[in-house]
């Protein structure tokens, strides 16, 4: 009885998700699904991409919080289109909070949107959210064996963005390892380090993002 | 429905979570839930109370993990009893998971238990396991907002560890603004600064915990 209301829930958000997807399509928008634990630096990626690629991408964001303003603050400081989610306790989003949120963004005036879910390693990865690509932000501080108690994040995503690295220096961290873990765990993944602090290696993640960005809308053009 | 459904789970598992709570002052054992995000330093704090405190106080400990046993094998080799419960996926520790582990450990010979939950900021608040104390790591690298964004959980607990102050010359924390915006969510909640890894501030904080489980073992002593 538990179960099955549970798969009730998950297939009425797999439906809602494909309207998102269906919606973002036809809008020729990239939808990038943000999942990190708690402070591992979201909203900085976020920013430091926006900084990098905007003159040549139009960028929105969606911010998914328990509570709060404080990071749709930040991005609509920058002049960039953004809607708060606050779940109000639930620990991810789900399609049908993004459905609300796609219906307040200028999504015709938009190429690339990043979704930031709630912090939480783990209950995001079971909600679709209509996006098309889904990326994690591992922090250094929080150490190097993060694969192996948080598997079904690290194998569901498309990209893994390790970030803080200007603290490699203070904390124990072995990248090398951490790549081969993340790797045994998900062949195809792509994995850019990256310090949102200084700035290192921003430029690589961002202009993948970018590249994506602009294959999507040219296949989009193209199929319409 | 749906409401009904998680109001008998939430119920189910707060009967359990009493029965637990029975057992354990039957053999006047102070449990202590230990929550944070996913590389706050649960563990390390652990080992860290472990060897300032084992001379004094008998120790035993569960690890809440989705997956793998790399924590219950760090205790392990300190030569405390551990018990690894694997979730298997779901993002918090229950009192049914808990009770399971009680039943593998030597609690006649223990004082203080150590429930290290799963990293996760949110859905571990609405599971009791039978604890007498809930804690929470706080890391410095994970930043100073993070009280607007899960506020359930800083007033859900009775004392807030902040990690790794090491990294404070390295990373943007304002220590007196994340203490008055803690002190606002939790009036009477204790908050220490320590470094796992220097050692600094772990005594006041095991003392801490070691003068609880005093007080718990001497009342218990007194009721029977």
């Amino acid at each position: 009885m538990k179960i099955r209301v549970v798969e009730d829930i998950l297939s009425a958000n797999d439906l809602l998700a494909e309207e998102n997807a269906a919606v973002l399509a036809d809008r020729s928008v990239l939808a990038v699904n943000v999942m990190a634990s708690p402070g591992a630096g979201k909203t900085s990626l976020i920013v430091q991409t926006i900084d990098t690629i905007r003159d040549q991408i139009r960028i929105g964001v969606i911010e998914g919080d328990i509570a709060s303003r404080v990071d749709a603050d930040t991005i609509e400081a920058l002049g960039i289109p953004v809607v708060q989610i606050n779940t109000g306790g639930t620990c991810h989003l789900d399609a049908n909070m993004v459905q609300g949120a796609l219906n307040q963004l200028p999504l015709g005036d938009l190429d690339l949107l990043f979704i930031e879910n709630v912090g939480n390693l783990i209950c995001p990865t079971d909600f679709a959210l209509g996006e098309a690509l889904k990326v994690m932000v591992a922090s250094v501080p929080e150490g190097d064996d993060k694969p192996y108690k948080y598997p079904g994040m690290f194998a569901a995503v498309d990209a893994i963005v390790i970030n803080k690295i200007d603290l490699l220096p203070y904390v124990q961290f072995d990248l090398e390892g951490f790549r081969r873990l993340v790797v045994g765990l998900n062949t195809d993944v792509q994995v850019f380090e990256v310090s949102c602090k200084t700035g290192e290696g921003v430029e690589a993640w961002a202009d993948w993002v970018a590249q994506k960005t602009e294959r999507f809308t040219v296949s989009r053009e193209q199929s319409s």
